[in-house]
């Protein structure tokens, strides 16, 4: 692995210690977006780009900007977030964001760069306190109806809309962050994979070719709740037997079509010890970076869980919860990704992500996207556990800043967009 | 069916009727122990039995018993429980203690028996509101422990300790009241089934020949959380699907050893749609009239959680919970009951009850038992939809005063006890 000259990587794990000290406790991270140490991160990381030469401001939507002008207006775009889930990890989202400083800070260092070089940390990706994730980014992807969110409350009942106005965040004007979009010629963002599958490999890294899309449904099985001393074992309508079979079956389901099926959540009722379970609630979420055998697999679910229901005797109801896409990133970018890893000596390897990501909201506003993967420690995330070498971190660091130097030679030759 | 002279088994029907309109409401019988609709249906009671030459009392534990004198101080005792579940059905308890009284009426009609006839109504069988079944017949039977209980709470985090004394009762003295079993030369008790056996066999009645010993067990299966995205199928050590291989497993245990087990609990963590369960908590029971094919299942339920485990990479704990043997009645006294059965019509059919009940506490204190089931529609109980045919009930009531009368022979056929 080379360093491309001037770029300090142990900066980055620097500051991200730091900021793990600031923003978090034994438990882990508690950067909870629209949280008093959220704000601590946000404040820390303005501190942080005082120090440049950079415009730094924050959008209707919460996000904050820090511009490095080029000779273009044609920006390049480096964006991660630094909130996390309560009790989360270290490098989940903000690895990319002080990734993005360091490459900030070098490209800074070298004078103004050919086009204009862009950081954004976005607001509310996880959706943490409020269930809507990625906030921040659809509002400037064009994809946010506040509407939606409105309603959103947090366990405590404080709703979302006023939970953003202390952030002075006003959701009918969210969207008009949308104009950010305006000079972005392409995004880029580096992630912790969340997954086991790098260290099965023993790869550090991965250029991410999309996000798998996903179907999520809720499936209540009802049977009929009876004695558990008293009801012979062939008389029984046993509601949770019908989960069982649809869990077991569902796995074979996601084999067959090669994507991910998962039984998050089942809820038994009346739940107690003597009683045969009389309904069963279970939370189902297939995805597949192919939609139609997405589609497929939710058919095949669909078609088993009935007859599953019809041989036991009990009923079954589907419910709609969320559905997206499949998203494919940029080719030409992904290549580029690639190539910046085999350059740091790894060998490009080429993954979908399960989970979504802020890059999706700017691949489906038509943003030439990509992301760069860093291999994570047991496939561990949203915990305190999570963790990644810090060879690799480094190694994720040189990747990145290598991808964006390539990316703004690749701005510079296309036509203007506008 | 011939009804004995003077008998009127309406009146059981019409009293149960009164006694719902009473203290139930459209979601059901709400006469849960230690409350106040519970103590209205023990006054309730107590004016009923007003009109009897009886003599009542309310023992240390909170059981209400009527003393009719007999020729000899060697005592039949009818009982059941007048406590419901809350939203209970408007037969299971209140039957037996309804039909008691009756009974009581019809043999006072002519005159002082052979032997003292009694009626007892056990202080909370059901054990609804404090987890603790068949209180009042333990402490009388002589298996009550005050420190077991004390430390008991309902869901509002009152203490079993102090919701019984509101009723008199002081759980160090409540075991005095087992001095009431000094004179019992007999037990009987007419219940619902609660179960959907005799439906399905077309009887109305059955005499009872014990109940299942149970075996009650929580199963701590855990996995690793990990990302319902990013995790691929052959990686994941999902709890739940261990649960569910478990829930199917333990039918075949029970059909092989013709038992009855059931999963009757299902909690999933962290239950969430994105998230491959890490830990799953499973309450299994088990249930067999054999103590040793009891002790097989149980065994076979273990192994199988085990090798389960193991294929699925997870691991499984095992709680104890809650255990008794299988409890026999008096083989004398059964025999009377299917002669009573034969008497009014049916076919003197023989079974085990797999619900407990304040009888076994009896069997267990080694006073001669017996029951009387009558059958239930579809197998309904603990709801409001618990029901039974008026035709079957008019029945049963006629059994059951038949049992009284051939069991009052049989004590004055034996030498007295003491």
């Amino acid at each position: 692995m080379q360093t491309a000259p001037g770029l300090r990587p142990h900066n980055v794990v620097d500051n991200l210690k730091e900021l793990a000290a600031l923003t978090g406790n034994a438990e882990g991270a508690q950067r909870v977006a629209w949280t008093e140490t959220w704000d601590q991160a946000r404040r820390w990381l303005r501190r942080k780009l005082e120090a440049l030469p950079v415009a730094v401001e924050t959008d209707e939507a919460g996000n904050t900007w820090a511009t490095l002008a080029g000779s273009s207006p044609q920006a390049l775009v480096m964006g991660s977030h630094i909130d996390s889930v309560g009790n989360g990890g270290w490098l989940d989202g903000s690895l990319g964001v002080v990734a993005g400083l360091e490459v900030l800070r070098h490209v800074a260092a070298a004078g103004a760069p050919p086009v204009t070089l862009r950081l954004v940390s976005w607001a509310d990706e996880e959706g943490a306190r409020f269930g809507r994730s990625c906030f921040g980014s659809s509002a400037v992807g064009g994809h946010f109806d506040p509407a939606e969110v409105r309603r959103l409350s947090d366990k405590d009942g404080t709703l979302f809309e006023a939970a953003v106005a202390t952030f002075g965040v006003d959701l009918e004007l969210a969207s008009e962050a949308g104009k950010q979009r305006q000079t972005m010629a392409a995004y880029l963002e580096l992630h912790i994979e969340q997954g086991p599958v790098l260290e099965r490999l023993g790869e550090p890294l991965a250029a991410v070719i999309g996000t798998l899309g996903v179907e999520r449904h809720a499936i209540r099985f009802t049977g009929q709740t009876a004695h558990a001393g008293s009801t012979p074992m062939d008389m029984r309508r046993d509601a949770l037997a019908a989960a069982a079979r649809l869990e077991l079956e569902i796995r074979e389901i996601a084999k067959r079509h090669g994507g991910v099926c998962t039984m998050g959540s089942v809820i038994t009722r009346p739940g107690i010890a003597t009683a045969v379970v009389g309904q069963c609630d279970c939370l189902l979420d297939q995805r597949h970076l192919d939609a139609a055998a997405l589609t497929r697999m939710l058919q095949d679910a669909r078609a088993a869980s009935e007859r599953i229901a019809a041989e036991e005797k009990v009923d079954v109801v589907w419910k709609y919860l969320y559905r997206v896409d499949p998203a494919f990133f940029t080719e030409a970018l992904v290549e580029l990704c690639a190539a910046s890893i085999r350059e740091t000596g790894g060998r490009g390897h080429r993954m979908p992500s399960g989970p979504l990501h802020d890059a999706v909201e700017m691949a489906r506003a038509g943003v030439p996207t990509a992301m760069l993967f860093v291999q994570s420690l047991r496939g561990l995330s949203h915990t305190t556990e999570e963790d990644t070498q810090e060879e690799h971190l480094l190694q994720s660091v040189e990747a990145f800043s290598r991808l964006v130097e390539k990316t703004v030679e690749w701005i510079a030759k296309r036509a203007p967009r506008a």
